[in-house]
């Protein structure tokens, strides 16, 4: 018997002091409605299996299923959490005892407090995910069906907020469905690393007392198991994918937001908010504030805090209880913040009032299509492409400077401009330069894949739209798995109790 | 008369979208209570202001002042603010309607929505600042009292965790006292920002109504009046300075919690936690688990993630709503975290367990002397210090394989090192080597400025100490003039209404 | 004699892993040219100090010195800095044992590479800071400048890019010189953070040799002593707040780069970039890019990042290198990013083309002077805001579907909408309504502290001035004392150099 | 023909700003040596598209070409990239024309500059990601075969860094393979995104010149063409997504380096760092600094702060050109840092000594059986776990209070500890509780899928092998499609120079 020195073993006793209460079990407890239903349902599971492998006492299992059915119809608000008596699964057990006895000592068998919270926070996750990829998938098909509507309404596309080239609004709206789509995959894939049971990981090590962990996952729904059990219980990586994913389709949606408050502004007014997405003013009469675009962008910058939050506060040595304990919250609300926004995206999309006459009028008025007239100057006088792009150039700050637009250049202007830089005239005046100056004939020119012309976008949108609906099918198909498993696990949990 | 083509004017009709209620109004109605208080106080002291400069009649600004001293006795969760109704400070609108009619609208007089919010939110901002200046103070009053403590406790200083040089725990733990009194006086200058009253600024341009902005801000107890009156409405610099001096504050905190999870191990065994800062296993009967430096390390990173978000949400054009939307809540939230995680910290400090013996003997099994070795060799052989580190770097490797430690290192072995290295001896054997050796010597002979000698240590925490409560002070008296004056408010208001 | 089983001690042997170079030593000598200078400094003041001491023989210092003068004229990119030597101190120790041989050893007495880096670090920033404050204070002295001259511009304040309020283009323009010297004054704290000196700290517990810190702060121009000796070589709280402070002031100006860059739309035509701040597109002949405002902006993103990069390199355990080894290049790039934004920022003010006449119809078209018309019927009418509120609304939305504009609402347009919203007219029909409508005379209304009237604008950017004036005077006094210390330095060692 | 008033159309004349050039062109610019390879590559598929479509003139591709081929062999820092220029791409023109005169015009016939450096971007990016997906295989092979080797370790598996439960070193360093693994195949799936061409997108709205876009695709090697043009130019969430999966990757490696550091003090002396992934103290002859393990975690800091800073630069409205601007270096540079210090991970792994010896002292010193302990009384006493949990719990603190370890613990202990806690004794007394108390044991019984029975941890770790050996494969058979791609895509450009 060796005697050695070592720092006291065995829990600590006495009160939690109350800087740790507030702290500590506070935080965690305000997010136990979070968990709650998770909660109870991996216990239930847990107890069912336990009940399999004959670990438990039939009887244990039986009294200790019934009260937890019984539980299962407390909402989380009534239900006895308390942070004066630790984290929320010690309320837990506190509230078990006081209903059952020592009875209630059973339901740690076999697993730890962590490993029924890992449980309850990937059931809570895998049903946030589901909404936020439904949401995602909504919002891409809106944004593909009023593209499609608008594959014809005439639009300059800008760059710096500068008339660029002429194009739609159709093909503008329709690139954001395509970041849109990847971000919903990437929550795909969150989802599958998300849909996998930490569930009979032991402490850490795995379990000598159960005898398969896929049974435990087949009650609890999920699609695999997590593999390595010490990977199982600490592994926060998919966390960061999930917010990461949700931060990037939110950061998409502001860069949509934030182009729609300035077209509509008074002096673009090229889109109108409907009333429903707007907010008045309490002072000034006149205002209707485009309230909807700064709760999306808002949010964006939120989530962005929020991933950098997690991957800090993940910055520590490995299993370590704060990188799950902050995450417990932080990661479904995050979530949740992404849904809401994401459906607001989606309502002011599917609402937004398009404004085509001013658009049109606003893209006749500048001179979008010099870069078309330098292609044609190109291809037709034989010139390179530099050089056809300084004649332009010069003819446009002589137009612009005379207050003419780009329709209003001739191949007279066009002559004169190419004499001043060039030394000598193109043989343009004359010229019926339509093609290269009709924005319409512009944009029709487009046909190659991916052009603006609105037959691509049309295929494009169809497309786009055909990809949501599979994203919402997968999304759909998921949740009635959960659902099934869900009820499946109850119905065998009531048949126990009701033996 | 001229007729022009311009979108719509005048409020948006019909009820709010169920999106924007759930992503919008929502979101701000759950930060209402923080601002419920505030918002309370500043219509109070607007009507007072209405009043006094004769802009609204005096029988309802009578009846307008019994309805919001009254409305001040209804805690938040018992107000009704509904999302359905807008954001807060329209369900304040509708509730004074219901109670006094028209009279109500009198209160939106010369005052837009934000500023009656942005009132409210400086209110809240700095009873946060108060309390956390307070906390920071108090956590640094304990790093001083118990590092005065320790001042003669011989540990090894470390760095990358490896022994650097003998030190002490007081020297050690107080170089914590410093960065965390640098955060109190940034704190302390967020204060100042924050005391400044964005009262009378109208909309944005000024108010016409009103005729003299201190007045508001002094029934309200500011300091100071918020001068630009866009400035006042908009400016969000001052609330990253609160966040990011917060946020710094807890890396700091960070650093000390991770130090004392890694000296709490079996393996160290510095420092015991006392029960009252740590957990026990559920599945784990041994465990001791040092539950309160998790929380302080993850709320170090989860402010990290509220400072990036507060700028990322504020990378936006000027005058944009989110910028305050967002921060209304989440910046007392942060305050609040910063909080709670710096008195568990003081907690911790408090209650500290140091196991001095332990930290002694693992020292003395250490070499942490050899830098002193090296210097006593250059200082009395005259051999340059490069050279004389190679000599002791040799000695130390030698005695290091044979299982020495760095206190059996003597004149004999370093002249057989320096035959080695520059081939000949040093005439160091049977030299008294003690005061390069004896960890305690070394130690007692760091008086220089800022350094490990007891004495110096002491002297700096006194200055500490006293830095400490200089802080303390001030915040207590910011206090009690937020009191009073919120006092003087309410008195004046009461004896309105009992004329 | 203890035989004690520990890891084996002293310094490692052989080269370094390739991985290791690759990833450590040339990431830290990409650095080595920020602060070769400053290590010059540090070595030659260092000498001083010891040769002052008595501690390194006169020869020697003569001879070092000598050495370091020389080296003061070897610009780093010329320095035989090589990753395969370590980190650049090493290749500095390797470059001067390959000069001056073993002598070169005595430079290391008493000071760890780390406190030479750390010094360097601190003589660095602090010219990054003094020219960031310098930038700082350009920037807002360029705003008040041009906010006098524009002190009549009339402009419609907007809120989400609804007008709002009239006001003028001083008024706006104007509230962006605040936040701006409030980062000059965070930044000016900074300084005095940085500008303290980590000299005579030993390793970290004090120096047995030196006699007084104060000798090698004042050789090196630091204003005092960074005093715990821990504290000084570890502390990254002041690094914190010097990118926390060029953050926020980058988030300022993108602000105004991003409100320009929309003003600077054909839709919008409120100001043109000058030619030197926008780029030509090399495909379209007709752009003119306001370049300037996207490096604006994203500088300000990129310094948020760098920010929260700074916060969670640093949440590690206490004394760990990593804090400060990315820190030498990050900081300094990071402050440096800031000086060229804020420089660009100032050129980009001092130069706007602002379309006076062309804000001035946008007003006009709009509706912005709705909440000036109902407080003028609360007042002249007795009826309260929200009603009044209510019949302008009515009165707005009317005019608006009828093409009208805010000027041309009239009073019998008023007492119809009064009518229709609450049943009777409020006698307005005839009255002259100009001192509510017409927006010159709603501007020059607004003389209360801070509002937009001309003559307080004026005021303002005086007061703004002369405290820009203030911040760069400051500034260049600080430069001034940190080149006539380098100045005294350098004599000092070339005198003994001499002798 | 109408003459309207809009902002001045047309190319910027006169010379770039000091500032600009100062804070853009100079940014961009040191970026050059990033792209520059990737621009020569672009320009020539573009000739080869130009010349096969019969857009430019045979004898001007031909010159072209033969330019282009000729500046493949120009290393980026001699090519005349010069800021005051413009960007690169402006250098790249005025060079062109040097060399060719009107002739280089015809290279931006239907190409913007933009278009050109996105297609030099994704050539970058690929290659940075093939290397990054590589070293994250290299990373995860060698964690797998060290993890074979220790599969029969003992070591106590650690939380808060209080032993847990008996696990073995293998089954520890094994739980980071898999999310290594993950991260390799997120990024996989950046590089799908990254290797899709935006060739042939015109500026925005898609190419009148070109006929096939998939020919420039297939020219340079990309698997796809990014489909609709608007999101092929400006898109950048498939950014977020690499950038995030690196970060992720090197928190991951931060948490084994943190483990190491902490295990490689004197302290707990688990393991030892090779030499050459440690470094020397240049004051303190007896360090042995583990650097390598500081530059892991803080690269690990510093992308975090990359990432947000990259989200952060994108909330903007779409189509600002800062999004890429910033991007083009940042990246590149995120991305080779991880490469850096993913591969240092690999080599401080490959070297690892692991001292066996001392994990086993220090687990057998502990009681981390206890678990163990509870479990097999509540299985052969009957009792619930939470009471079994209270009587091993009291033992503990009895044993551990009379400096016995765990394994000194027998069953007249716990039977004294029962008769305390419950009232009797269990009837323990003389039973042989080896299985439940011998660590060996008890990592033997963990053989459920996933668990730390040596056989588990070998077959995973050969699982882990083949899934790291099937990545790296992937990687290197995508790099040998961009070899060869170049390789054809040069000769097909000889070919026609050589005609």
């Amino acid at each position: 018997m060796t005697i050695v020195s070592r720092p006291a073993a065995g829990p600590p006793a006495g009160p939690a002091a109350p800087e740790l209460i507030a702290a500590g079990f506070e935080l965690e407890n305000a997010d136990a409605p979070i968990l709650h239903h998770g909660m109870n349902l991996a216990d239930i599971a847990h107890l069912l299996d336990l009940g399999a492998t004959g670990v438990i006492p039939p009887e244990a299992a039986r009294r200790l299923l019934a009260l937890l059915l019984a539980t299962l119809d407390i909402p989380a608000e009534d239900f006895p959490y308390d942070p004066a008596n630790g984290e929320p699964y010690n309320s837990r057990e506190r509230y078990f005892v006081s209903q059952a006895g020592d009875v209630a000592g059973w339901l740690h068998a076999g697993r730890p407090r962590r490993e029924a919270v890992r449980v309850a926070f990937r059931l809570r996750l895998r049903e946030d995910l589901t909404d936020l990829i439904e949401a995602t998938a909504g919002l891409a098909a809106e944004i593909a069906r009023v593209s499609q509507e608008h594959a014809g309404t005439l639009m300059a596309d800008q760059t710096y907020l500068q008339h660029a080239q002429p194009s739609t609004f159709g093909h503008y709206l329709l690139s954001f469905a395509f970041p849109v789509l990847r971000a919903g995959k990437r929550l795909d894939e969150a989802l599958e690393w998300t849909d996998a049971s930490p569930g009979g990981a032991g402490c850490v090590n795995g379990s000598r007392l159960l005898s398969d962990r896929a049974h435990v996952a087949s009650l609890l729904g999920f699609r695999s198991v997590a593999e390595h059990t010490r990977d199982a219980m600490w592994q926060v990586d998919g966390l960061f994918d999930m917010v990461s994913a949700a931060a990037g389709l939110m950061v998409t949606q502001s860069k949509l937001a934030e182009d729609l408050e300035i077209w509509a502004s008074q002096e673009f007014d090229y889109v109108t908010l409907a009333d429903g997405y707007s907010r008045a003013s309490v002072l000034m009469p006149q205002k209707r504030n485009p309230y909807a675009l700064s709760i999306i962008r808002g949010a964006a910058g939120t989530l962005i805090g929020r991933l950098s939050g997690l991957l800090a506060v993940a910055k520590t040595p490995s299993a370590r209880s704060d990188n799950l304990i902050f995450a417990y919250g932080e990661v479904p609300k995050a979530l949740d913040l992404a849904v809401r926004a994401t459906r607001l995206s989606t309502g002011v999309v599917r609402t937004l009032e398009v404004n085509a006459e001013r658009m049109r009028s606003s893209l006749d008025s500048g001179f979008s299509q010099a870069t078309d007239l330098a292609e044609y100057i190109m291809q037709t006088c034989g010139i390179d492409y530099r050089s056809a792009y300084r004649v332009v150039g010069h003819a446009v700050r002589q137009a612009s400077a005379a207050g003419l637009r780009g329709t209003d250049i001739d191949g007279a202007r066009l002559d004169a401009a190419a004499t001043e830089i060039t030394g000598h005239p193109l043989g343009l005046t004359g010229r019926d330069l339509s093609a290269a100056l009709d924005p319409w004939q512009i944009v029709a020119s487009r046909t190659l894949l991916g052009g603006a012309a609105p037959g691509e976008v049309e295929r494009m949108a169809a497309g786009a739209a055909a990809d949501a609906a599979r994203l919402a099918d997968e999304a759909r198909r998921w949740r009635a798995v959960y659902t099934e498993a869900e009820e499946a696990l109850l119905t065998a949990a009531r048949q126990i109790t009701e033996n």
